[in-house]
């Protein structure tokens, strides 16, 4: 990890894409290390740094991981989302749950709010700007990820098969892989039309 | 806006400070808007992006939002991080609010989640890491910034002097503006003393 600079920040920021294949290059430890760093050093409520992060290599916690969030989309995530995704996202997702396009991912990481240092009303807060790190220096580092909640919305199965307290509760689930192929890039909508003047509706 | 590169990534999210003080520069349009589409490539559940910005210049709007949140503060916020904060951080953070610290920024950024493009669920996973993107970009800028939340705890005030729509919440308040003074590197814990290998309590 000699150079630890990294790409030009807007280079980073402006190519996120979601990533659901992975090539099966290994990832060393000390790429994630890297990756979880800039994870702490995002912002928290009162400084509290409520993370903790569960790092899963291992292929029978990794396959059950992938069970699990499979279970949950086969249950109700793709009937839900087939009424609100245009398709070709609608099958993307599909094909990284249940075509098992995640389970390419060498490195799983669970990240998670331990809540005797953060309050559960600013877990959301506390935690996604610190995944946000994480899925942005893990581009900066030339891996793909993608944000991921689906296996964390019923923590209980989760929790059990990594053995967290009660009081350390998942809130995402974080596949970190060199990509299987190069993506387009990201599509967005226009800054203007969702941003407002000094008050709602005032034009920018 | 020419080079929009910006510096290296590592540099800026290793950098990551909460700016409470800012210098009187104003901020050109161009700038802010820059940092909102930095904030627009951020994921989102479903890639919805349920976003709303709005950006307050206007003094008497300006001082309202903080009027909010300094009554916010001496209602309860005060009071309840007493007992939770170091003294020097609590000293900090009574300077911006009460003290005036947050009222220097020449703009506020309040952002808001459309709950018709993005479930209450996941406003969190879909708005903090727009909020992230935002910081990290206004670091790259050369600006400073925080992530609050106070001001939006009780949105109701809020919402009614920006004129939202019931189906438009506030999430944070973004202050922006070029720092006042320069502030030494970030303080965090260890990466390991909060890192897991397969299963929780098992060391990285």
């Amino acid at each position: 990890m000699g150079d630890l600079n990294g790409p030009p920040f807007f280079d980073v920021v402006f190519a996120q894409r979601a990533h659901r294949e992975f090539a099966d290059t290994p990832i060393d430890d000390a790429v994630v290390e890297t990756i979880l760093r800039a994870g702490t050093h995002a912002p928290s409520a009162e400084n509290k740094q409520p993370w903790e992060f569960v790092v899963v290599r291992d292929p029978a916690t990794h396959a059950a991981i992938h069970d699990l969030t499979e279970a949950a989309w086969n249950a109700s995530g793709r009937a839900f989302s087939e009424t609100r995704l245009p398709p070709e996202l609608l099958k993307e997702v599909d094909q990284g749950i249940a075509g098992g396009g995640y389970r390419t991912a060498p490195v799983l990481v669970v990240v998670c709010a331990d809540f005797t240092r953060g309050l559960p009303m600013t877990a959301g807060s506390s935690i996604f700007p610190c995944v946000q790190n994480m899925l942005l220096a893990a581009g900066a580092l030339g891996l793909g990820s993608a944000l991921t909640t689906l296996g964390a919305v019923a923590p209980g199965p989760l929790a059990e098969l990594l053995g967290l307290p009660d009081h350390v509760v998942p809130q995402a689930i974080v596949p970190l892989g060199y990509p299987a192929r190069r993506l387009g890039p990201p599509r967005r909508e226009a800054v203007a039309a969702h941003t407002h003047r000094d008050r709602f509706a005032s034009p920018w």
